[in-house]
């Protein structure tokens, strides 16, 4: 690709520039500085074993043999939102409102201070794909939450602050725009061709092969068509499924292997870049519906999003999809 | 407010949790580092006097009484999308794309390295406007632009790198999705109601009063009820108008007078924080069309997006727009 293109987003319909003016060779993304190292326990640190008196209660817990602690869900001790009053939306003059009604926990990943997905074993990184569906699973369990977004933010850049590996959750009482959006689309696409766009996109990027970075027999990793950002990747399930709460214990483990692999390559590449990643899954409600198809979305964080991107949606990536996975695979 | 609250923006029904855990007062958004200080000249500016060989051409250029320019238009020199080829759509595969189409133009606001419209003199902000007004009108001209967007990066975490103050236009040959979005929402409210809903909010505002932080006779600015993030303003015309283009000589006066001040009170209350602002305007053909009305949007960069915000669209600004108001004009 030689001259400036734009690419559509086939599940959302999004649009995003490729500028090969700006454009940086893959390896331009890379880190310059040298990594930090952290050390194995931090005694001031929340998540570290021995400072439990610092976390206001342990919601669930994994623990492997020897019956030590592996994987942790506790409350947010800042939450966003909290499970107390009801969801019904008031009038305030012309506007609607409602309580902050929801949920809000922080799944601490490992006992160890610096231990981060990629470096993990498999069965470790399985631990917290199960705590993920167990909290998942129970939360859904409740009516009023419409929606459980499973999230994880890596690095400053990506927003955190907090060294220790973690994860959040949050359960909403309304179902974000962004998702509606998403749904929708699938939908108009399923009512035309009758087949889940998604379940489209992943037997097209398997013959295509050039984005794919990494593939076991349950899950296909791959930067998408139109990634937003330079090596965004897509980790999907290949049985369609609308849910993340119907994952089987096979998949579980598959993604384990996955997410271990695609985070690992991304952080020697890369030099540990910050990155965000999201589990897409059906609103409440939604979850037998034969469009949807759920999805783990992975954003490095190696941009800057401005007034254009902000007010158009439309990203401008100067990364080429086809050569970041290259790059990835290499 | 004392307890969490979750907000909907009327006009695109984006919901916004308020956070009281989270919260800070006002003034802990202040930077806390003195501000840099830098020189009215730099030799090694592009946007600088005498440094017009840096420059790939002059598009427009606005004079002063003594015939020296004051605001100049240029092509960016690392454009995202350049006026070559055509709008066709092609396939590739399942997906769609099409050619980087397009104008990518940098307006360089003064002379003035260091000259920030905060500071400027309203005449100079309206050499701004008119130039922002003069582009605009042209490249809305070229039926081959869908969307024209006008926007503002100020500092590092909202994208420029760039001192020298300048803002930028890009044209695109198809509509945003976010841009069809609002479309979307505008017209299904005033199907309901028969209203504009932001001549609606306007009067509402109006009424309410405590969100407002300026107003002459043709533009009111204020922290919109739902507020993204910390601090964002809208300013919108009192006269219903779809599109930007149809903005009356008295209207680019009073605008520059809304801009500079609200501008000026942003960087002297938070010590010159990071922004972004857009106009936001109708897509060509809409531009008649009753529901829609254009305003510009400023959004102070003050908090990182994470998963849960990039997943779901859904903000969590732990700041309360009538605090922020209060705090904005006291």
């Amino acid at each position: 690709m030689k001259t400036s293109e734009i690419r559509q987003n086939k599940a959302t319909k999004q649009w995003v520039i490729y500028a090969p003016a700006r454009r940086k060779r893959p390896r331009d993304f890379r880190k310059t500085k040298p990594e930090r190292e952290y050390p194995d326990y931090d005694k001031k640190c929340p998540f570290c074993p021995g400072n439990e008196h610092m976390l206001p209660q342990v919601i669930a817990e994994t623990s492997d043999m020897k019956k030590a602690w592996q994987v942790r869900t506790v409350p947010n001790k800042f939450p966003s939102l909290t499970p107390y009053g009801d969801l019904k939306r008031f009038n305030r003059g012309i506007y609607v409102g409602m309580k902050g009604y929801g949920n809000h926990e922080v799944v601490i990943e490992t006992p160890v201070h610096n231990r981060q997905i990629g470096r993990m074993s498999v069965k470790e990184v399985s631990f917290i794909i199960e705590m993920y569906h167990k909290r998942y699973t129970d939360l859904m369990k409740r009516h009023e939450n419409m929606m459980v977004i499973i999230f994880r933010n890596h690095g400053a850049q990506a927003g955190t602050s907090l060294i220790h590996p973690h994860s959040q959750i949050i359960a909403t009482g309304m179902v974000p725009h962004h998702v509606r959006w998403r749904e929708e689309e699938a939908l108009h696409y399923f009512d035309e061709w009758g087949r889940c766009v998604f379940c489209d996109i992943l037997e097209y990027e398997t013959q295509y092969a050039k984005r794919i970075i990494y593939e076991n027999r349950y899950f296909i990793a791959f930067v998408p068509y139109a990634a937003e950002v330079p090596f965004e990747i897509w980790i999907m399930p290949v049985k369609h499924k609308a849910d993340f709460r119907d994952i089987s214990d096979t998949e579980k483990a598959n993604l384990a292997s996955a997410l271990k692999t695609v985070l690992e390559r991304l952080h020697r590449k890369l030099n540990n870049p910050d990155y965000n990643y999201i589990i897409n899954t059906s609103a409440q409600y939604r979850a037998k519906e034969p469009q949807l198809h759920w999805y783990l979305q992975i954003l490095p964080r190696l941009m800057t999003r401005a007034g254009f991107e902000i007010g158009s949606g439309i990203n401008i990536n100067p990364s080429i999809p086809e050569e970041d996975a290259k790059f990835l695979k290499s």
